[in-house]
């Protein structure tokens, strides 16, 4: 491994050198490391002295470093930093990441920052970026790209390319566009080494290319990136004007945040937080699911509570002591269909006629069902129980497990349709249904046939 | 948008025309249609017609279609296949993708493929990458690069890459070996556009590159190229020989596959499954997890059997309308808690002491259970339950949901220490520990203040 291991001793050691304020030490022990790595010191070192880091180290490595870390760290080491010494970090980014740092500053700071970077272009580029809402394809491009006029000569392409290159830090693709800025194709590196000098653009270049629209969906963009195996993909306006770039290294962020956001819905977290996110932020993520269980549960006491006579028998007691297993079944088999459903959703594997995924569902669910009942019926056997009792209760859950499983499929296919993210209907939403539906059905079907 | 949108209509052209055998018209609609666009397209068709337009178009676009489909489709596929009409295939593939389609094959078959493949060096390399396992850096890579040898003159460097290119599909970055093939570093484009012609690779090379071994695991990799933002990575053996290169496309798919097998764990569904896979292959993945939650379910049979006589006292039956409320909200925080930790696991963004983590939760969670034990006081209020029944039912409600954090927040920290994957402890198996805790705490707290 050619990459960097951060350890306790070296932490040790670069905290006391910022405490003694040895600066030279400092600066060579942290010489030549990725600005990924000082990303992940920074996020071990208390706030101040990530500010002293920031502020001793050059800043073509630390705008990149600032750039990397956690949201709540760099809001607060940008509290720690002049507008000045903020504007220097953002000259060095690329015009997404400016962006996207002004972006969490404060409104009343933004302006204030702005107007100290010197090069008018870079502030042009992220005003512009400002306009797009974060989750387009707008609010996620790069103004830095490659692009020649189609009635360039080669050899006149070769010296433009080079000299926009010195901007750019990856190449990728060289975009081809028309006098008035229209996307018109690409041109491959190898076609333009092996053509004749005098040649123009336009007779070389590739005229297919992908592309998406600035105000195209996050996600979108993702699909359309990994589908087609592309590195980069051009952003045009509604002209189609070329506008901007995507890379895939913000792609890779964008399928990571997205895979995370619907395992925190299945698991009942609303926002956004990590494990290093101070209680408050956990709080109010987690309560509003907890609250929704709670009302389901309170619920379940009303459903419960019409049962009551049930207890008066002591044949019949025993429903009640399976209360929490019907709960259970019905909130997993919901939650295992709906995962399923919102992943093909995702993915745009789920085929074939609702009619069809009913009969699926129903038959997949029998055959849980009845292995799951079996396996009720022996216990019951074990511990005694009236046949008759275990008979009711086994056959209760299955149809409680069928119910379960359909719910925990169809809320989200209706979801969907609907154009809402079916990924909600995972986790507490349809476990709480599910339970509240799972303890009704068992408790009425069973006293319906034991107490007739 | 530059790509092509397949709609019902189209689809039914397509297979009418392959109903008809009409070989032209289908070869016409079908061309200068991306390989990915044709795998969608497969996806859509029965198997027979899939085959159909496999063996029709050339192997060019059709060996990458096969890569990309859905693995069960292109099994059913190659099992319409001959030996020699795979090895057509298996020719057009780089050497990783040729190797993943070789080892879907049934062992048998795999020898008289590779005995029809023409190129014996394209066999040699898959021969090599058959050895690796599945889930490594050897696994992942493939043969395709472009590398130079570190004494040639910056001439012979270009035309030896020139020749190199011309069997990979993208470039991305030159590497620089020595005689015995050790990867010494990496040569970039521009350097070598701007060098004098005269000058040796070794004057001009940058000695610092990142690169994996071929035994390091899959996620590892994936780590390591999207933290340094890289696009490909040269991958060395023991002997530090440069043997493969990892492209980001393939490093995606890897992120998407692990962030759906943790949300699956999540859900209780312990195999890869998608919603159009076999009924028999949903309940293999799905039946396990419902029987540990059956069991958690028959464990709380035993515990409420033991507070029977709680029933025989009206004031106190109330407790027994709770119990899927207590389960409900043991399981949800249980469930929070643990994805929380597991996701800080996977980011390596859970720091700070265990003893602060332990505080930490138990703060939370107070605060929590506070505001969720309010809600039930004012509920007892309005149904003009007991107070000190309320108080009861509220105060262990709250010690159960701190116990729950604390199960979900330490079983998966213990397991990772251990090296098992912590995403197992979320779900189902956290939800049913949770439930059988929860409800035992809840009964044995709450008869030790009301009964005495």
């Amino acid at each position: 491994m050619g990459t960097f291991q951060i350890d306790t001793p070296f932490l040790e050691t670069i905290k006391s050198l910022i405490e003694q304020g040895e600066d030279t030490p400092l600066k060579r022990k942290l010489k030549s490391i990725h600005y990924a790595d000082i990303a992940e010191i920074i996020e071990h070192l208390s706030i101040d002295e990530a500010t002293y880091i920031i502020k001793l180290l050059k800043s073509e490595t630390t705008a990149d470093a600032l750039a990397e870390v956690d949201p709540d760290t760099r809001e607060r080491i940008l509290e720690n930093l002049s507008a000045k010494e903020i504007a220097k970090e953002v000259a060095e980014l690329d015009s997404d990441d400016a962006t996207d740092l002004i972006l969490e500053l404060p409104e009343a700071r933004q302006e204030k920052v702005m107007s100290q970077i010197q090069d008018d272009e870079h502030v042009k580029d992220i005003r512009e970026l400002l306009k797009y809402d974060e989750n387009t394809a707008g609010g996620l491009m790069a103004k830095e790209l490659v692009k020649v006029e189609e009635n360039l000569s080669v050899l006149k392409c070769l010296n433009e390319m080079r000299a926009q290159a010195e901007h750019v830090t990856r190449v990728h693709s060289i975009y081809v566009v028309d006098q008035s800025n229209t996307l018109k194709g690409r041109l491959s590196l190898k076609d333009l080494i092996t053509a004749n000098s005098r040649d123009k653009v336009k007779d070389i270049y590739i005229p297919n290319v992908d592309f998406v629209t600035v105000d195209q969906n996050n996600e979108e963009v993702a699909k359309i990136m990994s589908k087609y195996d592309l590195e980069a993909i051009p952003v045009v306006n509604k002209k189609k004007e070329l506008v901007g770039r995507i890379t895939i290294d913000d792609i890779v962020d964008v399928i990571k945040e997205e895979a995370e956001k619907d395992y925190q819905l299945a698991a009942g977290i609303s926002n956004d937080v990590e494990a290093d996110d101070t209680i408050y932020e956990l709080v109010k993520a987690r309560l509003p699911w907890l609250f929704l269980g709670l009302l389901g549960g309170l619920g379940s006491v009303f459903i419960l509570q019409d049962f009551e006579s049930v207890m008066e028998q002591p044949r019949l007691r025993n429903l009640f002591f399976y209360t929490p297993l019907i709960a259970a079944m019905a909130g997993n088999v919901g939650v295992q269909s709906s995962a399923i459903i919102v992943q093909g959703l995702a993915n745009d594997t789920v085929k074939g006629s609702p009619l069809n995924r009913l009969i699926k569902e129903i038959g997949l669910s029998l055959i849980n069902g009845f292995a799951l009942a079996l396996v009720i019926i022996i216990f019951g056997l074990i511990i005694n129980q009236e046949l008759l009792v275990s008979l009711t209760i086994a056959g209760s859950m299955m149809l409680v497990i069928v119910v379960a499983a359909l719910i925990g499929t169809f809320v989200p296919i209706i979801l969907d349709k609907r154009g809402i993210d079916p990924a909600i209907a995972t986790g507490p939403f349809i476990t709480t249904a599910n339970d509240i539906f799972g303890i009704f059905l068992f408790f009425y079907i069973a006293k319906l046939i034991l107490i007739l």
